[in-house]
């Protein structure tokens, strides 16, 4: 009899799990893989000012190579519970559609991780076919993400473990099952261009220097040109000024100072560090020295980050266009995601459930995708170690 | 003996009239005035949702031309009292200067204009040697001006009274006394340039429409070309963009609107309604159909206004020139007063003490200026009845 990616998504779902609150997901987690004799480790991780958020990593096997489905079991806050057509953390089906928080994003993903993981040990006499398998669970994703996933990895390898290549089991796809595998996500880097003027009455502008004029110069030459034309892996790197604020409320006063905030979303063909170099660069030419201004630059976790295609991608293509018979597109687009930590010890994919009611009221998956990515997944690991 | 402007501005500076309140200044003028044969009005202005305020209109003779002395006699708070030498309304003299706040704006202007009149009534039998002088004084100059200049120039000509030439009394001159009358004023015009765009995440710009970046071609292109050249009598006009407020704190959210305002400082050679023309067109021209915006104009009572050169100023001019030895410019830069009500009633010039420490701490007069205030507006009245 095959482990039930219904049943065990349903479990989790009913676990009220929402950020930093285990709710019970992690004991669940605990219990099902410690009975398919997994060595199991939760632990706590702390910082001050924020809550402390429980963690999980799990592995059977000690042999490489070490495939990992990682992922996280907080949930967004369901926000108002009566406008949902079933509890939010009810778990009912409905018309072929399981309800509640987390369905999609991202509690089905590892039930369905869970599931195919179970059936591969269960035809290969309780152990994966070679090396190992392990799941990487963090309880902190959807909020600060102050104590999840860069302190799991940390903590991982402090205790001398490797991975060699993960799957992170986010709603990847964006309409249908298979439409949609995550190779890599553009770097994220915030800045503000603070230009000096000097105050005074706008009947007197000659003994002021309005720095909203120079603003707007160098606004206009940081944004007039593009950051790069993109490349086979990414769209082109995009920069938006998402504020610009001066706050003089007095009609008659040239303003001292006027900020503007700044985000960029860069690919591979940046680091943060270029990127610096050539926005304060066009600042300076287009200021050809006569205005007065500054940048000041927020640190950044958010770097760039792709697994190139080849072997690995193409064994998740397959599998993905195997069961749903789609071909699906390796994407770069998008908000950042945990995946960008991963990617510093093993290569990862995304590829999990369809996004389009994660954080939304009804949060809903089809039991027919759950059990479809059950079999995504199966394929996967079989293949992986064939 | 002849009048002393220095005890009259010192009765004045004793008289604690912080807008709204009178201080008995106004008092003081119509008993002094009143003593001297003129007839006087005075008159409580009101608004809803504003003080009431004092005003004042005195005149002898019945006969054309009247000529009129205007003047305030409010003032700006003192700010911190214990910084200053003298107490702000004790009237001290020290080592040649009287103190007190309103010594040069314009309680001094008002002190030097009784001084001269009452010496010229007196040496032509208590009466003007021709025609009529009067005094235009308002209580409400200093702060929102609503219960001010304009209600009482109405009040004046709904009884029948008609001005041929007026001297407002406020403090004119820059660095010495007869360095400077002032002619006319720029106009002020307040806007403020909305564009229209529309919110989204910035990982997905091209599911939005981002404002700043509309906002910033146009305030580049409204800024970039002077308004006018100037002409005799005038600057060019000027345009400063005071604030641009978007008000997005969310790094990753791109904001649905976007605000620049501005102000105008405006000459002959335009009017409101050929800016709004001339700015809004100049939004059209950079949108190139593009961007979506609009504009929202305040309303607005200062016009630009200017007394041609001519036998009036001349007259005044050459009365400064004989006393100071100076060649006043005849002016029309710096900030709006109510000189531009008056001009709608008759031709006006503003004449009097030097300006630099009004509204300060320690306001004080050089009892020298004060004497040869009341010198030249007593060669002025005596030229102009000749
Ligand atoms: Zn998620
Ligand atoms: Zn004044």
């Amino acid at each position: 009899m095959s482990a039930d990616p219904v049943a065990i998504t349903r479990d989790l779902l009913r676990c009220p799990s929402v950020t930093p609150a285990e709710g019970g997901a992690l004991a669940f987690l605990e219990k099902t893989l410690k009975a398919a004799d997994f060595t199991v480790h939760r632990m706590t991780f702390s910082e001050p000012g924020t809550d402390d958020v429980e963690n999980f990593y799990a592995r059977i096997g000690t042999e490489a190579p070490n495939l990992v489905f990682a992922g996280h079991t907080d949930v967004v806050p369901p926000g108002d519970e009566t406008a949902w057509r079933h509890a939010p953390f009810s778990g009912e089906i409905d018309k072929g559609e399981l309800y509640g928080r987390g369905a999609v994003d991202m509690k089905g993903g590892i039930g369905c991780a869970v599931a195919a993981v179970l059936d591969h040990l269960a035809a290969n006499g309780g152990k994966p076919k070679k090396g190992s398998i392990s799941f990487l669970i963090t309880g902190d994703e959807e909020s600060i993400a102050v104590n999840g996933t860069p302190k799991l990895l940390t903590w991982v390898a402090e205790h001398g473990e490797t991975f060699d290549h993960c799957i992170l089991g986010e709603p990847s796809n964006q309409d249908e099952l298979g439409d949609t595998i995550k190779i890599g996500r553009r770097g994220s880097l915030n800045g503000t261009l603070i230009v000096h003027g000097k105050q005074g009455h706008v009947a007197y502008p000659q003994r002021a220097d309005n720095p909203v004029r120079g603003l707007v110069k160098l606004v206009d030459a940081i944004q007039n040109e593009p950051l790069d034309a993109g490349n086979a892996n990414f769209q082109p790197s995009n920069l938006e000024f998402t504020s610009i604020d001066v706050g003089n409320k007095t009609v008659n006063l040239i303003p001292g100072e006027a900020r503007a905030r700044f985000n960029i979303r860069f690919n591979d063909c940046h680091t943060q560090e270029s990127l610096r170099t050539l926005i304060e660069g066009r600042a300076a030419k287009a200021s050809g020295g006569k205005i007065n201004f500054s940048f000041k630059w927020e640190p950044s976790n958010a770097n760039v980050f792709v697994t190139q295609p080849g072997p690995f991608t193409e064994l998740v293509a397959t599998a993905v266009a195997d069961v749903t018979g789609r071909k699906p597109e390796l994407s770069t687009t998008g908000g950042t995601s945990d995946a960008r930590f991963i990617t510093n010890y093993c290569p990862v994919v995304e590829f999990g459930l369809v996004g389009q009611t994660m954080h939304a009221v009804d949060e809903r998956v089809p039991l027919a995708d759950l059990r479809a990515l059950t079999t995504i997944y199966r394929k996967i690991i079989d293949r992986y170690f064939a």
